[in-house]
């Protein structure tokens, strides 16, 4: 891996006194190790290379706007994940309550609320109209897919005077807010753009857990609960169990280890072949009158032959490997004269729709009041997480390098074996 | 309609003492009124009919068998629905502790545990076997489909030397039971049969709520919700949900009124023409952004081209409601160059196996204390069902002439008609 | 038993033709049988005598009302029960959607909204404002205890042109109701008062089961189940709850059917002797290593040196059971050198606060807009409820004759006995 | 703080090969730092300082123990805790999958059930008897508290032939598990003392989250919802909600963070004055009808005349200072003839009762494999706990050397103020 970069952005030197009292400012230089093993760090202060560190999130003794006369704005984009309400009502509540700032707008359907042709009329958003935004699943501000123009974008900003611009979103919203930061820059403008990740596949780098991933464990295991009991209740019975997942299996194998009922969890990290599962499958009927498998969305994208397509967003579209597996199971088991009683289960959109859960909604409060602070103290092209129970700021070109993924050689995995006790597959 | 005949049938005089203290005998001539209409009942009764009632179930004073030398069976048929493992456990209970029934067996897998070819051990119940039971979803004595040879099976509980038989399962079950008891009685032998309806979609005749359907709507909500909650999140979102109902759509209407989130309900009882959908599809969005259609699974069966297929029960395949709708929404709006955004979810695999809720506890507690009365009170071919409050005994024959259907101009689709606002169709 | 006058007051002749379209209008003469029992009735009818029977709700072909004219008021009153926003905007929709009211106002604070030394504003209710409110606990009226003089709030009424006033509450909010209609009787005005029967308790006569009920058997199920583990985890361990249920063990008693995990269980309407229950705990203790035990409120009220005091509503104000059972039972076996271990759970006001279940959110809708329905046909001093399965006007003066109680005789009590198995104490 | 010893101890050399297939052995020498703020590493090497690190937990390539002929022993001392069924559950696959250990026992009712006077039978534990076992709140092996002989304790193990002993407790439990190695290895025995940390309040030291804890948030949560309902329901109403945490506040704390409903949190940590709290809550009242409280159970202990008992276990006995509060804000607010409606919720048995949810059924999972693994090995007088996202071994003496608390200059306690608004009180 090559040197990492964590160095964060920031407008200019903060010279205004923060407004908040009772509360213990972070210093701007406090960092946290990105890599926590007592070895590998020695072993880099020995060779005089400074570990790479996060800077800590978190209020600044000095900020960087004039909360008096500040304007900023909100927007979400891609797919719903459990507890961006409450992550809009956190930012709300900070600018409003922590620093006092009156004008807070919500661009409305992602990014394109920031075109003027699309004509979505901005929110204005405050304490009242937040109050128990977090008691529902989805997004008040509705959300769009895909990129829009980055100069058309910053126009806006520019023309509706707007300081700090937070985007709520995954890889892609953060790739915009990247370049609309870049775009920022160029013209010389004094806007703050903040990030906070949304992925409900835990897959973006430097982000150790997002926010919405803990909630989708918990209704995934329902759905795994329901695979068992349909599994068992016939004879030769297979649930399955597609979740959510398109490069990362991190969903799939934590709602493995909830629910312990599962025999196979099929990850995209970790490539199988069919003609292995089924053989496993048999061998598990010769001992067992039922089967439970999860699979990842993105699992056994090889399987099929290829011929990509992409959406809107420029997203790959994937196979639909649940249905695949369905078929293929039923069908090699029907020509051995064996058949099999699969219940196919897609969660999906019942998983993504719930309000957060309380471990959630903790975490969403805590993003949300450090994204502002983040921006108050006048960061940016920076987005917001946690590191080893720290909540961080991070480069978002570092953050967008590269997709996180499972490990297959790693502890995570690891016990995912140990608990299906599955063969390699 | 037919005069109904709601006569129960008996082995033989009761004559043994029950053994149950601290309890209310049910006279076993006490009778409810199928139609509680006061306007009806005088008509008939002025017109010198006798008003067509139930016997109420309950414990009798006089049993008919001997509690220590009495030998039972339970067998669990069909799809899964919540609250089977209570019923087990009620029976069980109340054999065990109301009379003192030691030899309680259950069949494996529906009625291929009545037929020796297929080598399913029975299992021995007894109160500590279930004392748990009710928290699980599913059927702890597993379940199969479709029908078994008549004659086996009753060789099979001559043979056993079974007393009563208690069958768990939905119409097709119950002509089952219904032709052991017939079989039985050709052969002079003294077997009673009763059976427990189940059927989560709510569609036996005089058997006003089944077990499990309550449970079935609040796991509906549920996904309703999230249907709702994507919708809002997308530009111009409908979310679709299918939930079960094959015959009848009482799923569909109970949920849509349970959540108020719903725009479209359709049901099997009541045909729509898919042109008629998609004009009031595209006049809500002139109002809205989004919009929730809930589909029973057996409505728009007449807009396939027919080429029906039967499974093993000789249940009929039905086309795949929810996909077409799907398809024929996404393509009409295509075509007019206005895209919509629709998320489906099928989520009647996760609703059939979560355990019963608190109301179908009480539920199947009481439907199962009242099968055991019935049994040892000698009646046979019987049913337990409830009827205004009260718990009944119905013949099987009666119940078995027909499905129980939503009618359209009643009060329930009246209901939903008013709270959807929901154009005809 | 005296005759029951079921007979329903109305204002006058309703002449508008109703604006509801697509719906079945209920004849204003349908009848639902009291008692659905055959033998009872043919009995009655044998003797010449009418038998008692409810008018059935729902929407009337001619209304009383002019929709566009008129004003009308909804007012929360009493404690916390599920479903009160439920009712609340289904009254609003019905009004609103069905009939074109467009002014509604809601009181707050109880009956103090409708005194004007209180200064609680009026909130002007609509679609917009009721959307979401099914979704929350509590009610959005806020509510206070208490009469208030029946000649101020008439004023308030005459002053404001109410047309029609909905009271959500229970006995003594219904009370309050009757003493507004006749005041309003007396004065010569047209004011329909319409009431909608709030008692988790379950104890309001020819109610057969109140909104809320069941969402609150499902919240105590969770206390019980509590108590059970509790009781378990413990040598000699006691789970004991208290459950709400002044007059009416109701709660207690299907509470303790849902869970099949209690072993003893109290209510107001069967005394017990101390000295049994304890003797009856040692022999359990013989047995078992654990007891759980659920009392009702009112339970055991004889236990105590009486005393009485009223709070501000005229209630009576209980003594604390299960307090005192807990001391109780701990000094007894403390004294015998065999200590318990109690566990002591009251869950009241988590129950009361949670937002309806499915099942009553159903029975909300219904309920409410019948209530629409009702004040629209211009009948008055009428309650909504349900009576085996229809939705029925009965006249609040019958309603609050009498408290609904458990006939210790009868078959939910006699299944609280099969159930626990417990003796007679 | 004096310099942390981390080292942990071992019964010899592991020399066995492990059976354990397809698994990435740990390295018995990986660490993970205690402390991962960058300028602390830093500062400590430069002064030559080795910085603290606690052993990573995991399968060891080479075991101490033989399978085939070891016997094992699990005991569960202490209150209940979500999750310990799971940890059961987790030892007892681990052990017999992983390692083919047939000889598992559990011993009841805690330490009593080493002590043969009590009679308490062990109970043999295989993957059938455990397998449903996470599904139910409690501890199957039940519980006691206090300590037992120690001597008698190791003579149990001795006779038994036990090899290993998970101990699932608290502080107490984990004292009593030092208390047992200490006296295996004056004797010179070979038994492995295994701590399993089990504290709903999550006040071990250097045990970052303990098991139980996130789910005990999420009921809290519940309950604060109720109290937020009631609270709003009534005039000048004030929902009071007492939660664990006898000298750690984080239970309360994270309840907080998690409802966002919550006006003034109390905990032991931060001491309050009796009059700050009713001179802020008389200022509420200017603002606003309603406040939320939520308080620890071992807050402001001082605020009582000092006359401390203790329980069986030597635990302090804690004066009820929810229902202190509640007298007190009563009588003040009485006095000045402005009354307020406190509703007062003890959720404490509830909360404690339940099943893991899903976060916490990984976390035990992991916990339960990673203490079979730790046994196997042959380290003993340690506890498996997690920090910064890895398992780890720490020494029992360490761990409760002192309690696990909030500080009151740190980030919890500054989001807390952050999220209430409260002030200095």
């Amino acid at each position: 891996m090559d040197k990492l970069d964590f160095n964060i952005e920031s407008l200019g030197n903060a010279k205004i006194n923060s407004p908040m009292k009772n509360v213990q400012f972070i210093n701007e230089n406090a960092k946290v190790l990105f890599e926590p093993r007592l070895e590998i760090i020695k072993e880099k202060i020995a060779q005089g290379i400074e570990p790479e560190a996060f800077n800590i999130a978190g209020p600044r003794e000095k900020i960087y706007f004039d909360p008096s006369k500040l304007r900023t704005g909100i927007v979400t984009c891609g797919g719903l994940c459990p507890g961006i309400n409450d992550v809009i009502r956190a930012i709300v509540f900070s600018l409003y309550h922590h620093y006092g700032v009156r004008n807070i707008f919500g661009f409305q359907y992602g990014y394109e609320g920031l075109i003027p042709e699309f004509q979505h009329p901005v929110i204005e958003l405050d304490p009242d109209f937040v109050e128990d935004l977090h008691e529902k699943g989805g997004t008040v501000l509705h959300s769009s897919r895909g990129p829009q123009n980055v100069v058309d974008m910053v126009d806006t900003l520019e023309r509706m005077n707007i300081g700090i611009l937070f985007t709520i979103g995954g890889d892609g919203t953060l790739r915009g807010a990247r370049d609309i930061a870049e775009e920022v820059k160029k013209r010389g403008l004094k806007i703050s753009v903040i990030g906070i990740p949304k992925t409900i596949d835990n897959d973006i780098s430097f982000v150790q857990q997002s926010f919405g991933f803990e909630t989708a464990i918990s209704e995934a295991k329902t759905a795994i609960y329901g695979a068992h009991v349909e599994a068992n209740g016939a004879k030769r019975g297979i649930g399955l169990v597609k979740l959510m997942g398109r490069h990362s299996g991190f969903i799939a194998a934590n709602a493995t280890l909830a629910t312990s009922d599962v025999n196979f969890c099929l990850i995209p990290e970790v490539p199988f072949k069919m003609e292995n599962l089924l053989k496993a499958l048999e061998e598990r009927f010769k001992r067992k009158n039922h089967a439970v498998i999860v699979v990842g969305e993105g699992a056994g994208q090889d399987l099929f032959d290829d011929n990509r397509q992409f959406d809107k967003s420029g997203n790959l579209i994937f196979h639909d490997i649940g249905t695949y597996l369905k078929n293929q199971i039923n069908d090699y088991f029907n020509e051995k004269g064996e058949p099999v009683n699969i219940k196919y289960i897609d969660p999906s959109y019942i998983i993504r729709s719930v309000p957060a859960n309380a471990h959630d909604s903790v975490l969403c409060l805590l993003l949300g009041h450090n994204a502002a602070h983040a921006g108050m103290a006048g960061y940016t092209n920076v987005l917001v997480g946690s590191w080893n129970r720290r909540y961080i700021l991070v480069p978002i070109p570092a953050a967008v390098s590269k997709r996180k993924k499972i490990n297959p050689e790693g502890s995570l995995w690891n016990s995912v074996l140990a608990s299906t006790g599955q063969p390699v597959l």
